[in-house]
């Protein structure tokens, strides 16, 4: 096991946001056979739990990733810890997103309720296992340059934008955490849904709006299932001798 | 073998579209040598049809992959344990798709037939074993914006490009399959010809179409031969002990 | 050795071109010491070539692949048992393009001998023993699309193109093959020179084409010396305990 | 461990630059179980420090890497050596960037200090911990080519761009190196923040500047935490069995 | 070791350029540990100087690659033998470039001593142990189109590129071999500095002439220090039991 009560270094001093909390999203193919050991994976989100932090796990279909799990909490070195304990199981990240929930400039004024609820999403929601994840920047062409236009433009693109994402209420939530400076993409977006096609036709939907159609790039899809830990790491064929998650 | 049978977890509830069916291609390196076991594939396809699944083989020609699986049905639980069991035996998915049968918006008002044949396609069509897989997009360019268009444009070109497709009907089945949100480009095709140039010529004509010459971006393209499980695995190298396909 | 005698499978129909013929370009990683067989390789040349399917073997240099085998035939699913005889020596594929020779629409009138020549090429050109292999599509930009040219436009353009090329009649052979729905791009290029210069020299020359210069799209470059298999397995290290090729 | 003091070969004459110090980023795999000797790493970073050379260590978020070592001296051979040793520790480099320190043509005027400073950068700086590495280049699009303005003009550009920068002074440390020539970008840009939200917000609104805005192009981005080496490698899963780091 | 004395093959003709020679660059990853054999690759250097070839070392800086071969001489043969035998050692070829040197069209008419020096390069150059490799293609867009413009246009900015290359006589020693339809891009350029800094402000400075900033386009870099065999091998922690480089 993970021999971190075995250090004789002092701790760092954590390392958190000023405003909200560190995300990791974690994609790993899990090795089939004995190179793997799901019973690591089980210690590894019960202690990061067990130290306040959330755990979202996920069953994914296709080849780019096995088990995705989706980490929330405030401290840097806490969510590497996590990480480092998942890789000693045999599971190999193959893909992540590094990001930090957050109040965008154009929510600035939001009542606190649904600030908290930003900046401390409570996960997964109740009832919406299909999970998608992406991440996007916003276009920077000659022609569509987000960052060439004034903050009232992008204000009322970003209305536009989120009206058509209500229409979506209860079939989707969607989760936006910020990543400028921090990973490939500006944005990372997580998205709950009832059905697969919740998912399917809110993206869709929301690729005619302007703000979409002219000024969004996105990265890679990964798209999968949200289930206890025990359940996700059953459909990957590492059926468990007990345990609940 | 495949220990789904040992868990003590309780199954998660099925998660599936509300209108159709998710579709899940999938295709692999087989390892030549002990590495790989084709019983192992033969049982995953046998289980998953028994439960109602559809699975379509395919040997592929080239170095991007040896196997196709292409399988349909209603829950992401159960075609995600079926990939867990294509990769217990020793394949190695390398590339995939993922994506859900749908009526397109163009389609609305199609006969109640076509559209159960589109919701529920019955696969693979009779003698038409060439098969080739690609995904795609419209452009969101600045001079041709699939997304800015209105919903008549759009479907004007659609209109079109259909009538070029139909030209090729009795020597191409096309499928066309949504994945906006869920894979990293917007649509899933896959053809099944009666010779290889079918495939070729169809989608060569089409490209002169205004919908693809403007709109159409093209992601990988895995061309093989359908054939019966015990055929292509053969094919690949891995001589059938006995059975059917 | 590849047990395709063992197989009680009866094997599915030939799968080929209604004109013209399956080409299958494979380049391949040769590992050294004992994972590489390389007679296994000469069995399934000569096994090809006993079923009247051409091999071009070639050696190529630099790290993108090791082996060149161009293999040229009616049907698909013999063309798949050649490519896993192939990795059952340790070869493994790392590239490889999927093609169909064809009479071009701008070459619909030739004669019957240069229509002969184009479907059912004999290959490798004597004393052309440089080559190349390159994929190729025509560009679909705002400003030059030759999807949305009309066909007399595309035709003078491919004459004057043509034009070029035949100025390196003798020193250079030009095989060219489609793929527009097979593989990722449009066409592949295959070409054999009497000295590496020769290659250079015509590709540099047709990029001052207009057909070129505003309308092509190149993918990556593979080079290498074609010889006979046995000069070409000594070339990569795998010296031969006798036999020819 | 790592034979240097074995060698007969006479040493080559140090390479280093006539102005300024080499840069070496690597980032690193960091294999779970035997196959990774953390007191190899230990050693190497003592080894380069006792020689004067600077290495700052950094526990990496994702997949992209889990170490990161960023390393400063003047000689490229005593640099290699460096790397030499990482690697023989097991730890396996998967991305890197090669660069030097600079005085920017836009800053030839700068007073003494401040050009040692940016010449002998000292690393990392007290109390920002907070990590992140990517390469950019300037733009050479047909409409914001920065290459075709004038000197006045991209000093303008520069001027207002570190306007934005130095809002963040006590919030972030930036160190551009340059590496035109040397490495796939033009510059490498390594961020030391208090907070992991002071990087997000920092890079985010340097985004809006023109200079960014028209002209920038960003590379992959590599976050983390900047500690102590055995800090960084206990959180990698590599507990120390002493020693200080 | 590499048995190329023991076949029975008849050697294939040589394949050489009608005029100038083969250039290959191989970029290799050297493993840690007895997995490889430091004494084949000091065998494959020797063998091919004995041949006549030039073979220009160098350890290269970062995770794209450890060990730097540039090899030149008349036949491919013999270059992919050397290649063969390099691979035999356990490196790993992980990047390449085929090339051969050539007279530009625009330098039809200098001087013979300069046409030999830029034919049959002497390499390395005294003192100029700074490296780096980057391949090139000029640049197809709709507004810069270098293949668009006429011979005496591209003629002047040709001249205009060269006169800023030759403010760095002395300085850095510039080689630039052709390779349109060999590899990737259409020329390779292998920089030799006095100084790392040499190589950077070379290539910064250029990168404003017109000829770069409207017609170039960049491949990946490679950088590193030119050193006698042992020297590398030594710096890539492969310290030498004996002998000269």
């Amino acid at each position: 096991m993970f021999p971190t009560l075995l250090s004789v270094t002092s701790d760092p001093p954590p390392l958190a946001a000023s405003v909200g909390q560190a995300v990791l999203h974690l994609f790993c193919h899990v090795p089939a056979g004995p190179g793997f050991d799901a019973e690591v994976i089980r210690q590894a989100v019960k202690s990061a739990r067990a130290d306040g932090y959330q755990v979202v796990p996920a069953a994914l279909l296709g080849h780019k990733a096995d088990l995705g799990l989706m980490a929330l909490g405030p401290d840097l070195w806490r969510l590497r810890a996590f990480q480092s304990e998942i890789q000693a199981s045999g599971a190999v990240p193959v893909a992540s997103y590094v990001s930090l929930t957050e109040i965008s400039e154009y929510a600035a004024g939001v009542p606190e309720e649904l600030r908290q609820a930003r900046l401390f999403p409570q996960l997964p929601p109740e009832g919406k296992s299909a999970f998608c994840f992406y991440p996007m920047s916003k276009r920077r062409s000659a022609e569509h340059n987000w960052y060439s236009l004034d903050f009232e433009s992008r204000k009322e693109l970003m209305m536009g934008h989120g009206k058509v994402g209500r229409t979506f209420h209860g079939r989707v939530l969607q989760v936006i955490t910020g990543s400028t400076g921090l990973d490939d993409f500006e944005w990372g977006v997580t998205l709950f849904g009832v059905h697969p096609d919740d998912l399917k036709d809110c993206v869709y939907e929301m690729r005619f709006d302007e703000a979409s159609a002219h000024y969004a790039e996105f990265g890679p899809f990964y798209t999968g299932m949200v289930g206890d830990l025990d359940a996700v790491l059953t459909a990957l064929g590492q059926g468990a001798p007990g345990g609940s998650g």
